[in-house]
């Protein structure tokens, strides 16, 4: 199990979850950035994620495809803004492709990676969105439970690689 | 007078101004990078640009300031997505600064410079909105007549430096 940290939001319109990793950053990363890997740990069960394609560069497109218990399938495209390896990545789902805008903008992810003691990660996801009723939405949709149950299956991801 | 090319929008949700400009592609770059110069054919007179402030590379803050006839400011900021000198510009207002989202994300632009005969450019600016609501409100602003005067005023300025 990850270890919570508390950082307060920037902003009222930031959702912020934030982990003690017990993995190096280098881990975590490959994690977030390998499709193969990504498939492991990226949905809470009884959730699946069947299909993961990244472009891992400023512009690149991103596409994660998700499936309910029903097998149901929910397409998640967007675009990566910023990408420095190992530290830090950001991407939004407001461009599916560069620079074409999406059905609609709903938020910007930025994670940070720094080393913390004993070969840990501290793990920081600042989740922006464009107006508070989008996060409270997200809210809403179990954005603290679900992004930390995909905490701790990363971190049993990246313990292993 | 810059001379009409006919280019067709990628979608409904786009507005295409395309121009031949009188002068290389280098000057018409740096009229739209540099602030001295953008302040001299921004903005359809009687309004004027009486500030201009730009951080030209990706995740880099822009910020234009027109005002009206009498002097009333109206600050435009903005971010660079891509930048490629002398050939192309992607800026947006989803975001005021990397990577804070804006109250209203409304347009992005992708900006491109191709040589033409005789040294003259090949100017297209792609202009796309979320919505096709946010198009109709733009065209309705006078896109077409206000970026086709703006862009004879960049023609002047481009072939003087």
């Amino acid at each position: 199990m990850t270890a919570k940290i508390e950082i307060a939001p920037n902003s009222d319109r930031e959702l912020v979850l934030a982990r003690i990793i017990d993995a190096p950053r280098a881990s975590v990363y490959r994690c977030w950035t390998e499709p193969e890997l990504i498939k492991q740990w990226f949905t809470p069960k009884p959730w699946s994620t069947v299909r993961a394609e990244m472009d891992v560069r400023p512009g690149g497109s991103t596409l994660v495809v998700m499936a309910d218990p029903d097998g149901k399938e929910y397409p998640n495209p967007g675009l990566f803004l910023e990408v420095v390896p190992n530290e830090k990545l950001v991407f939004t789902d407001a461009y599916i492709k560069a620079w074409e805008p999406s059905g609609r903008p709903f938020m910007t992810v930025v994670l940070t990676f720094e080393d913390a003691d004993e070969g840990k990660t501290r793990y920081i996801a600042r989740v922006k969105h464009w107006t508070v009723e989008a996060l409270k939405e997200h809210e809403a949709m179990g954005f603290h439970e679900g992004w930390g149950i995909c905490a701790d299956q990363l971190e049993e991801v990246a313990k292993r690689i």
